[in-house]
């Protein structure tokens, strides 16, 4: 009962090639934060440059009809989070993230907020990895240590970003993100890891799912062979426990 | 000089495109363990199947002259390490291995070995980069969470295996291995990272380092232009602990 408000726009990657920040995805953006919202929180953890992260962030979404404010330029960031008329935590390092985000104490607020309020969330890449279970299924270096891989959990599975099939002319022999992701699913009880490749993303409200975007989406599950879903699918399975 | 007697030989890859495993570096593991070592003490932690692992790293060795133990079959880990002649830590996933070899208790002991006995140390992928100071610089997903991302220490810097330059015509935007690694140099007290291209392998005697194989490495310090070096350099400078 208590999930019945969430909304979320998770999108696999912030920059597409050949276009500007966010632009790919900018339609989605002013449908899902709609024209209720007037400010949006945005939290620019995953990159060292905080203020010109937010510049980026800012000046975007001044075009698109929203003016932001800054989690790291609030003096009590919990209750930036406790006011904030919708959330965007923006890409970069997965691990500097998660690990700004217990450090600032704002992990729990955030949930609470999009799990019982109803607080619009948009996070693109690393900002979709910590809307997810854990940042288990990451792409970023482990560059710092954060106190846990759990994150803030508003949906009960994973999100691989930038996902990319296996290019079979390569020569290079580091693991495949395929198989990266099935060494995951070789741990016990973990959950499916949905791959988003760069141009989708997922809108979640309540207990629908819904893939948006240009590109497609692989779903791994433990055991299972993947399978691939197209822009328009509906994706609500993934939202019940079972998975 | 407790670490004069240290003797390394750090892979960046277990296979190289076209071969077999190890194939690529097999008269380096013959030149490195020579002839007074008989038994290999093998450590599969950084794969799921540790059984398959032993027998394919087992059966590679057996054609090198070399007899394989491995740690998961011995009943007291830390003292099979206590009486090794030579270590070979394999790869596959980093943080697995890592959190294994802290379940397992034998971090120190492998340090002590290797850096007060002079037990030869060979890793391979994440074996290499459990040699470092930290797995901060490995290319894999976090699927478990280790005690701490500090590694072995054998070296006092940090190895990117499997390095990859970026790919001028890619049109994916995730991060690049040059653009990851520059994250890593944003947070303070970082050390050098040696990106070891696939094919190429440092070997360490006491206090020299020689880059081996028949690919280049490319040296990222923080604040600095990166520095490519070819098969033969001498790098012995990256052992003063300066770097």
């Amino acid at each position: 009962v208590l999930t019945i408000t969430r909304r979320l726009l998770l999108v696999s990657n912030s920059t597409l090639h050949g276009g500007g920040y966010l632009d790919h995805c900018q339609t989605q953006i002013q449908d899902f934060f709609g024209k209720d919202v007037k400010r949006v929180l945005f939290v620019p953890y995953a990159l060292h440059d905080r203020d010109s992260y937010t510049k980026t962030a800012r000046d975007k979404f001044r075009t698109l009809g929203y003016n932001v404010d800054s989690i790291h330029e609030a003096s009590d960031p919990v209750d930036a989070v406790r006011k904030a008329e919708g959330i965007f935590i923006g890409g970069g390092n997965t691990f500097r993230l998660l690990k700004s985000l217990y450090d600032n104490k704002v992990v729990t607020e955030i949930r609470r907020r999009v799990l019982e309020d109803g607080v619009p969330y948009m996070g693109s890449s690393a900002g979709t990895n910590v809307a997810t279970i854990s940042i288990s299924t990451t792409n970023d270096m482990p560059i710092v240590y954060p106190p846990s891989f759990s994150a803030i959990g508003l949906v009960p599975f994973n999100i691989n970003p930038h996902y990319l099939d296996p290019d079979p002319n390569s020569r290079h022999m580091g693991e495949t993100r395929e198989q990266r992701i099935r060494q995951y699913h070789e741990e016990p009880d973990t959950p499916c890891v949905l791959g988003l490749k760069e141009g989708s993303m997922l809108r979640v409200e309540g207990h629908r799912a819904t893939l948006l975007g240009t590109t497609k989406a692989r779903l791994f599950s433990r055991g299972q062979t993947s399978v691939e879903y197209d822009p328009g699918s509906d994706l609500s399975f993934l939202l019940t426990d079972a998975h």
